[in-house]
């Protein structure tokens, strides 16, 4: 982060309707509408963050596709960060499967997890050294309000009840657990370092869906940084021409000039 | 359900280090070990849920053996229901894509969904006619006391705040929303039931997790049977040699026989 002046993250959100209908005749469309994507951007962000909708609703071949990306940026990019965005969240006996597809089967550094199943749903993603679970807690979505800001009778707000459970009672620390912290939500980032102070936080909503990152750095920031920003859809679809890795990459440049001011 | 005089579903939860061994010399050893125990055990159950975990962590090849059965669910068995145990939930925008991954690309009936990120991440998989959301409420595992239960100023626990928000703010209905509830917990059925009284349940924990049908059917049955109740490891693990596929019709077979008492 501090050698490339930046804290950004692709979200590689490739959807086979949205990529640039010149790449339809390649052999496998996604994977190179992203090879373009991470060849333009990789000086610029410090991880990618497949999503793995993207890729499932394509099938056997979405997947394959999505596989190849994960080799390709890891022969190419070895010390680049890699985030299988996949909300996963399940019975501990098949939470252990999911693991063992994002970390062993292929070659994450870190999986986005649901809370909503607790303890063991969530700590067999963090028996891998060098593996990250990134919890949900307060998500950018209009609908994270719903559940996640309920207050339970102790007076706590369900998403600071995820933080603080995760970290006091689960063994959750910062070298096996960041969180989900949405961008839209800036003001409540304070809350959150006051539970979580040293665990990274992976924060999306910058861009299409509207975050401020002034705000994030403001609130969330911490001595090692501390945040991974995610941009998906304002630098993947910058441009649907030929051009589009170079749009992609000029966006991607713009955000990483504003990053590199808070990382002084 | 009343003809077939049987609301067993049975999950194939087909990991490739269990499944007997002399199947692993077939070209795709977790198609041909679904293939055996679903013509083992079709005319006994209503329904069949693979959990995606066990697929996906074969990567896209596993992915591919899950088409496969579907396909030949749907071939051989059109009545059967077909669920996915994939317990999404994203942003609208990607819950969108998992909806069409599912929905579309394969021909589920139902998918689990965690309703963690609330409306938008929910609501994408209710717009398919015929299909439906089965939406976490009540899970089975250990972990599931560490969220569902917290009661909320409102006096109300979590569980029971997804049921009531689902039903009467998302536009669930008993034709486009079901619920799993764990059947480790059949004295709360009656509390589901104040709350959602005409919904289908999906119930897991019978066998394995060692869940009681009496209690289950006590407290949950309504005047429409309203229960799929799953069994996976003790009906699809039942034996481990050549005979794995007749082990595992007679253990459907005792499970279904056991049903059929309530279905009078």
């Amino acid at each position: 982060m501090l050698k490339k002046k930046t804290f950004l993250c692709v979200g590689l959100d490739s959807d086979i309707k949205k990529i640039p209908q010149h790449l339809l005749s390649e052999e496998d469309p996604l994977f190179s509408f992203n090879k373009a994507i991470i060849d333009a951007t990789a000086d610029l962000c410090i991880a990618y963050k497949p999503n793995m909708a993207f890729y499932e609703t394509e099938g056997w071949k979405g997947v394959r596709s999505l596989e190849r990306t994960v080799n390709y940026i890891r022969s190419n990019h070895p010390e680049m960060f890699i985030i299988a965005d996949a909300k996963r969240g399940d019975i501990g006996n098949t939470s252990k499967m999911y693991a063992r597809s994002f970390f062993e089967h292929m070659d994450f550094d870190a999986v986005t997890v649901a809370p909503y199943m607790g303890s063991d749903s969530v700590t067999p993603f963090m028996g891998y050294e060098g593996k990250w679970v990134i919890l949900l807690a307060l998500t950018s979505n209009k609908g994270s309000a719903d559940f996640q800001n309920i207050v339970s009778q102790k007076g706590e707000p369900l998403y600071q009840t995820v933080l603080r459970t995760s970290a006091s009672e689960w063994g959750g620390t910062p070298d096996n657990m960041m969180y989900v912290v949405g961008a839209t939500r800036a003001d409540m980032l304070a809350d959150v370092r006051k539970i979580i102070p040293h665990n990274f936080l992976l924060v999306p909503g910058i861009g299409a869906q509207g975050g401020s990152l002034e705000e994030v750095c403001k609130y969330g920031m911490n001595d090692q940084c501390g945040l991974i920003v995610n941009s998906s859809r304002a630098i993947i679809y910058a441009d649907n021409s030929t051009d589009f890795a170079y749009a992609a990459h000029v966006e991607a440049s713009r955000v990483r000039d504003q990053m590199s001011q808070y990382l002084v």
